[in-house]
C-alpha cells in the first residue's frame, strides 16, 4: 500500500484506538496546542507533567480546553522528564512527548539503564515527508539523532524504520541507500555500505523490506533518472525510505525538503520502548500535529 | 549586487564579448543544441573537435546551423579531448566543453602535467542554482568533482568559487559552511572545519567574501530559522555559496534542489586554466545553456 498524504495517517492512528501521550514539561504553548488538536481528533488522551500553574496560564491565554486532563505538578524540567518516562515504563502512557525541557535531559531520562526506556534497538530519528514533487510519502533516516552511526548501528536503524513503516501498512518498504553515485566505489564509504546492506537484504539478514543501493538522490526519486543511467532497480524512483550515510547528509536533505522543496514532516524518535515526539518550535503546526499522529500509529 | 535569476547571467556574459568554446567529441545532439543556442545568443563562437561526419549528420537531423564553424576531425574521443585541451592551452579557446567523451578521459587530458590545463588550484564543481523558494541565486560546492576534499583543498575550492562569484559582480559573496548543527561540536568534523574557515576569513587568510559557519541548511536559507535559534550572522538567510563537507552531502543537496525543489542549475568545473562545461544528458536544455553562459562570464 502506498500512502500519498500525511492526512492518511490520521485514519490509521484512529483505527488503533486512543493512545495515552505523556508530555514532559508541558508548559509550552506550541506543544499544548499540538496535543490539544490531536486530542480533539480523537487520537490521544494526554497526561501533562510539568509546572501546573504555567500550564493553566498558557491554556487560558491560548484558549485550550484542558478540563479533565491529568496534570502531574513537577516544576523542575529534568525531573519532569523522569516522571514522564515512568508513565511509559509502567505502560500508563504509550507515547512520550518533549515539552519545555532540554533534549539532552529528556534523552538522559529515556536512556537511563535502570529507570529508562532502553531496548536492544538504537534510538534513531525517522522523518516522514509529504513532498509536492513526489508521488507518495518519503521517509528519511537519520536526520536528527545519530551523528555518525556505525554499520551495525545502521542495520538497527533500518530495522526500526522498517518496523514503523510496516505499521503504516507498507508491507515491504522500498529502502534506498543514498550515496553520491549509483556505482560501488571503494573510495566512497557510503557506496560500500550500500552494497553490503543490499546484499544483506537479499540474504535475509534484513527483513520485511526491499533494499537497493548505492543510489544517488535523483535515482531514488525519479525512474527517468534511473533509465538515463541504465540502472535496473525495484527501489529507484519509488523509494519509501532513504538511508543517509550520516547526520551531515541526513540533516541537509531534511532541511532541503522542509525549507526549499515545500515538504511537511512528521518526525519521531524510534528505538525506545515507546515512540518519542520531539518537535522543535520552528516546525509548522501541521508538522507538530502529524508527528503526534505518526507516534499514535505505532 | 544580488542576482535573482540565471537569465541575468546572459547579460553579464555578453558584456564580456564573444568567447571561443571548444567542444571535445562534439558528436552529441544535446551538446550541439546547447552550443548552438549560446552561439545564437552571441555568447560563444564554437570550435568542434570530433567525428566530422557524425557532427554534420546530427546538425542536419536536428536542423542546427553549423555553417562557418571550424571542425577539427578526430574520431577518437580520448584524442579529441587532448586536441580540445590544446586549443585552451594556446589561448585559441577560452572555454572547454565535454561532448561524447568519458569524463575520465576529458579530465585526464585536462590534468596532464605537461600538456594539460593545471593551475595551483583544485579542480572543483560549482553549481549555481535558481530556486523558486530562495530570493537569489544559491551556489553550492562541491556536488560533483571531489569525493572527500582535505581541509587545505577546501580552502582552494572556496577561493575558486569566490573568484567565480566575484566575476558575476557579487563583490563579497556570503559563504555558508554547512553542518548538521549551528554549534561547534568537536564530535562533528564539519563543524570544526566550519569554525576554522570562518576564523581564517576573519584573519584575512581567505579573502573577498564573508564566511560563516557552522550553519545548518535551514539557517543558511532562512533568516527566521536563524532568529529561532538566536544565531547572529551576516550570512545566514542570505547565503550566496554553500560549502559542503564532502561529495555525499554536496551531491545529495544538489539532487534535492534539482529534483524536488524545482531548481535550475548552471554548473562548471573550476580550477583549470579555463572553465570546463560538463553537462549530463539528464540536465534540462535551459540548464545546459546556462552552464555555457556561466563559463562565458569567467
Amino acid at each position: 500500500m502506498a500512502i500519498k498524504k500525511l492526512d492518511e495517517l490520521v485514519q490509521i492512528a484512529t483505527s488503533r484506538g486512543v493512545k495515552k501521550i505523556v508530555v514532559a514539561a508541558a508548559e509550552d504553548d506550541h506543544v499544548l496546542n499540538a496535543v490539544s488538536s490531536a486530542k480533539k481528533a480523537g487520537i490521544v488522551e494526554p497526561i501533562f507533567v510539568g509546572n501546573t500553574e504555567k500550564i493553566k496560564e498558557i491554556a487560558k491565554s491560548e484558549s485550550i480546553d484542558i478540563s479533565g486532563i491529568r496534570i502531574v505538578d513537577e516544576p523542575n524540567p529534568a525531573i519532569s522528564a523522569k516522571r514522564a518516562v515512568e508513565f511509559c515504563v509502567t505502560g500508563e502512557a504509550q507515547i512520550l512527548m518533549k515539552g519545555l525541557v532540554a533534549t539532552a535531559d529528556l534523552l538522559r531520562a529515556v536512556l537511563n539503564k535502570e529507570t529508562g526506556l532502553r531496548t536492544n534497538d538504537m534510538l534513531c530519528h525517522i522523518g516522514v515527508f509529504e513532498l509536492p514533487a513526489y508521488h507518495k510519502l518519503l521517509t528519511i533516516t537519520d536526520a536528527a539523532q545519530n551523528i555518525e552511526p556505525t554499520f551495525e548501528e545502521k542495520v538497527k536503524i533500518i530495522n526500526s524504520c522498517v518496523k514503523c513503516l510496516n505499521k503504516l501498512g507498507i508491507e515491504k518498504p522500498k529502502v534506498a541507500v543514498l550515496a553520491p553515485v549509483e556505482v560501488v566505489n571503494p573510495k566512497i564509504e557510503s557506496t560500500i555500505q550500500a552494497a553490503m546492506l543490499t546484499q544483506m537484504n537479499r540474504r535475509g539478514q534484513i527483513k520485511n523490506c526491499i533494499i537497493d543501493g548505492p543510489l544517488a538522490l535523483d535515482n531514488i526519486v525519479s525512474k527517468e533518472a534511473c533509465s538515463h543511467k541504465g540502472i535496473v532497480t525495484d527501489v529507484g524512483g519509488d523509494a519509501d525510505l532513504i538511508v543517509c550515510y550520516n547526520l551531515d547528509v541526513g540533516n541537509a536533505i531534511y532541511k532541503s525538503f522542509s525549507y526549499l522543496a515545500g515538504g511537511t514532516i512528521a518526525g519521531n524518535i524510534l528505538g525506545a520502548k515507546v515512540p518519542i515526539v520531539l518537535t522543535s518550535r520552528a516546525d509548522s503546526n501541521r508538522s507538530k500535529f502529524m508527528s503526534i499522529v505518526l507516534a499514535a500509529t505505532n
